[in-house]
């Protein structure tokens, strides 16, 4: 057991650091067995020193932490196969775009960058069907979409040459700000969802919706903790893009119109400056009214940036 | 927006805390609105300093953060009104025993201290019966259980006198090591629960079990989560108290038998040295084979410490 820590000579110091149990985290950390992986021991120590001074910090009141274990026990209850709050939550805590930036730092160690990558969030899905190039996204038009005819080439970093056969997976909201899982009544499922392969010249182009900028959920708990926090729950308008290659370490990121209200703001943290578009007006294609050039660079699997050695030590 | 965290100029510095966007953190916290509450203000500010520090530290993959996050909902889906999953996850991570020592260390800022305070846990119930001084609380007799009983005063910690009509509230565990919630085909509700009144000198009796170690359930999240951290389930034997009274501080703690083999390694972390007490044998009580004198120390509500003035400020 860890010593007492109530405390019994009443004579306190008031240095704050020494008020509490100065042997109690490491105990905490020490009841871990032997049988704990590297890792696990690593990210659990981790966790105990932050939670514990976080804890010691603020000297949490018993009233703040019950209704944090109630905060928690409701993320679940609220969560379904089409709700995934507990990936909300900690977007709006920046822990999405935080655990992004870190992977995608430890890609991007090299010389030369591949395009930015953004948070995945939680509409992705798994079962987009392929379509063919120039094929449209939008099964079910919205009113005040605007169609938009979005191309552009998947590049090697490296050589500057296009990449044949590159899976360009793209997502978006509808005109109404809602995905395909929110909105059945009006949605088919896989509107606004597609995988393209690019060509020869690893070229792709389709057509999608000039993105609309949402709100996140305005019940459940992650809207209880923006408005804890006087925040607003929007999102800026973005495309969401996953781009693939089995020689190629893949990018998932976002794309977000330049002039966008929100950007300065968006409530998951998810903007990157390189990441901002320009939609243009388009001629003379009956199907769409604006345009989108986004060209994405990828690095191959095995580009080794000059971290490489350090990471191969994690 | 936060400038680009995408490190567009591939050469980084090797030092890890300049790897990162070091002003994301910041932009984070200043997201939060003008009317957020000064203590939530804090407590928010501090909860992303150490959230996205331990983030940093241990460079979290998107498949660890993943993880938590799928382990996060788990929590919600299997409470229920008898499981508080987000309770005992706490627990184990030692936060619940950590804010018990921040408040009490609080209630004893003075030159003398009160008994030792120690978690609630999971299983108070705010239904608890009111019985007579000199009743059992044992409702359904369970194989193997060992009847004591248990006496002492609640007493004034400046005054050292009785404090009559103080209410000693005790919850525990039945022989089989489950409580009354979890056990609902051989216990009555309230089976093991019970409020006493002291009597004018400040005295309470009656009749209890010498307290069960017991598992926490091997299922679910915290079960999990152990299994990760390669720790036993076990508590050891514990009878709770609430001891109340309008005019004093309360104290909700545990008492421990001394020779309890679990005591080092409590998986909730929740023993104290003088919380151990030392049951011993009762001669000519037909209704009891043990004994346990256990005195209750409470201080005024208008107690200060040596801290009263910085604690004036929080």
């Amino acid at each position: 057991m860890a010593p007492s820590t109530n405390g019994q000579n009443g004579a306190s110091q008031p240095q704050k650091a020494e008020r509490f149990d100065p042997t109690f985290t490491q105990h905490v950390i020490d009841t871990m067995g032997p049988n704990v992986t590297p890792r696990n021991r690593q990210l659990f120590t981790a966790l105990f020193k932050h939670l514990h001074d976080f804890a010691r910090e603020v000297e949490l009141s018993v009233d703040e932490w019950m209704a944090a274990v109630h905060f928690v026990n409701s993320i679940g209850q609220i969560s379904t196969p089409q709700r995934n709050e507990a990936h909300r939550v900690s977007d709006i805590l920046g822990l999405e775009s935080l655990v992004d930036e870190i992977a995608n730092k430890i890609v991007a160690d090299g010389d030369l960058d591949p395009t930015s990558s953004s948070i995945l969030g939680p509409f992705w899905s798994p079962n987009a069907p392929f379509r063919e190039l120039g094929d449209t996204i939008i099964q079910n038009p919205c009113e005040g979409g605007r169609v938009c005819k979005m191309f552009g080439t998947i590049t090697d970093l490296t050589t500057g040459k296009g990449i044949p056969n590159a899976v360009f997976d793209i997502w978006q909201a509808s005109a109404n700000g809602k995905y395909d899982f929110q909105d059945p009544d009006n949605q088919t499922p896989n509107n606004l969802r597609g995988k393209f392969r690019a060509d020869e010249q690893g070229r792709y182009y389709f057509y999608c919706y000039h993105p609309t900028a949402y709100s996140l959920p305005r019940d459940g708990p992650s809207w209880k903790l923006l408005n804890l926090m006087d925040r607003h729950p929007m999102r800026p308008a973005h495309i969401h893009i996953m781009v693939t290659h089995p020689e190629y370490k893949g990018c998932t990121t976002q794309l977000y119109p330049k002039d966008d209200p929100w950007l300065e703001t968006d409530t998951v943290f998810a903007v990157k400056n390189d990441l901002l578009c320009d939609f243009k007006p388009l001629e003379n294609d009956p199907k769409a009214e604006l345009q989108l050039e986004y060209n994405v660079f990828l690095a191959p699997k095995d580009y080794k940036g000059i971290f490489a050695n350090a990471k191969g030590k994690l």
